[in-house]
């Protein structure tokens, strides 16, 4: 069972999962896991079977589960970080605090095409990843140990993927973690003084400046937001307010889709296909944080590498400003 | 000019270093600085043309400085995250804050040998880089406009390392950086709980119950902490409570010189000489953290890679626990 365990310090959580244990000889790999059995992709149509039984899919025909016939698949995740199984079980230890690690660790296969991305694949196709993202969030959110539920997505090598095939991942924790405190916190006080979203006044402020701004459409904006901790990080804001991801209206899935396509284009046009991460920030499922959160998509090419300046201060040093690279991505044809 | 920008949501600092500026092009390659001029070490002794003018070098027979004959010496960084000169400037710019980036950066070139290590090299050597991490605190604590010295290693291009030949860095900041924050202000909260210093009752905790400690000597125990955020994390920590690295008794260098040496050398030993950041916890200037807070070292193998998952919750997953990376490195032969 994998286990949280907090830094009596600094209070941050840390997840050991001894389910994803290497020996020290493998570690010299980073973080790779095997590609299914013999080099066979386990997310291609066809091999179903290499994955656990799925959770979730949308199917053109309507056939059986965990066979052919697909277009997007959930599934639970093979090396989980987290398991839903047992009670949450807090305890101490001396002065130190940990609970068991219980949540959900879910793969959501985008598509059964092994060479399709969401830079390519049909933005209809797109629409469908971001509603199942929706469709598994509200499932969970009936879980009452769970309080808050990431989506993420790492693509290529250097990003933290170990397959190749499109897929994005879902974990849902336990704990609130540190970064959507610090957001919330943030947001709280912003509210508490101008009763106003920050991220609203965010964007009215860099639609009047523009300088900072890569794309626009009806519903949303994508920017380069004003202190990026990494070179090219951009941000997907919806123009309307809404605290979590799962509630946006149904016409706004459509319209993310065609943004989401239309900035990885620029970004891989750009900086020649980076790997990058995909994040989704929203609201933790148990504050009443309607008013003053604004659910967004931050997005991170991969092109610098974190060293031990950032991990001593959790400063980030980053060689580009914003308005520099919201230039670049603005002007590059797509 | 370097700025730092504050995200206005988080409060989280961000350097804009764009001395440091690559071409969108350049960024493929993550991030990587010239090995001075056609292939030559700046590093190594006779090439002491290719840094900035020294700042602080030991001479064997006292020579004269910027050129050969020293043991240890301190230069500007060519690339500077911050930059010395100016006044310290605080900005708004509508909802958004920033500041110039006054602060230091520098490198200790720690050997005059191009294939030495802080592992390989004589413990009295180590010493002597220890005492310059020293020397350069002592002087930059005069500068009022600075908040916080960070001295940390980068080992091996994975852990960011862009020259070989073995140094370390020192960057000067004039914020007390999140890390920092979150240390004291956890340290501080203990003791006025328990009027005793959080480090010191670690220290008690685990040197009873002995299933984290890596090895220990008469001023300095090593050992993995509780929460460990990457696989075989290890902390130094000297058994005298100090709140700087500074102001510790001069026996403390030499005994955390031999002390470095070793943990370096099981860690070699036990994951195949990996990449690694080596970072140097002690109080900012600017608190009275002397009750409170204790200083000490980190050491953090590069084996895993960060991906969404971290960079979206704040929180760490951990594949090794500490208990079986402490048991490995206590019983590897050294």
């Amino acid at each position: 069972m994998p286990e949280l365990r907090k830094d009596p310090i600094t209070s941050r959580w840390v997840i050991i999962s001894t389910e994803r244990r290497k020996r020290p000889s493998a570690f010299r790999l980073e973080r790779h896991e095997p590609a299914g059995d013999g080099g066979v992709c386990p997310f291609c149509e066809g091999n179903e079977h290499y994955t656990p039984r799925e959770i979730l899919s949308y199917r053109r025909n309507g056939g059986p589960p965990n066979g052919p016939g697909w277009d997007v698949r959930v599934v639970p995740n093979r090396f989980p970080a987290l398991q839903v199984e047992g009670d949450l079980d807090r305890q101490g230890e001396g002065l130190f605090d940990r609970m068991n690690g219980i949540g959900a660790h879910e793969v959501i296969i985008e598509t059964p095409d092994h060479q399709a991305s969401m830079a390519t694949m049909p933005a209809a196709q797109v629409e469908r990843v971001l509603w199942a993202f929706r469709e598994r969030m509200l499932d969970l959110k009936n879980d009452r140990r769970l309080r808050y539920i990431l989506i993420f997505k790492n693509h290529g090598a250097a990003a933290g993927a170990s397959l190749e095939h499109s897929h994005s991942q879902l974990i849902a924790l336990p704990v609130v973690p540190r970064q959507l405190r610090d957001e919330i916190a943030g947001a709280r006080e912003h509210f508490q003084r101008k009763e106003r979203c920050i991220f609203c006044d965010i964007l009215r402020q860099e639609l009047d400046s523009r300088i900072r701004v890569i794309s626009e459409n009806v519903d949303f904006v994508a920017l380069s937001p004003y202190a990026p901790r990494f070179p090219f990080e951009m941000w997907v804001l919806p123009r309307r307010h809404g605290s979590n991801y799962e509630d946006a209206p149904r016409h706004e899935y459509a319209s993310l889709a065609r943004m989401l396509k239309e900035v990885l284009q620029r970004m891989n046009r750009a900086l020649e296909s980076p790997a990058f991460n995909l994040i989704i920030h929203s609201a933790p499922f148990t504050e009443a944080a309607g008013e003053f959160y604004h659910w967004h998509l931050e997005i991170i090419p991969k092109l610098t590498r974190v060293a031990g300046f950032e991990w001593g201060t959790g400063l980030h040093l980053n060689p580009t400003s914003p308005e520099e690279a919201a230039e670049v991505l603005r002007e590059v044809q797509v």
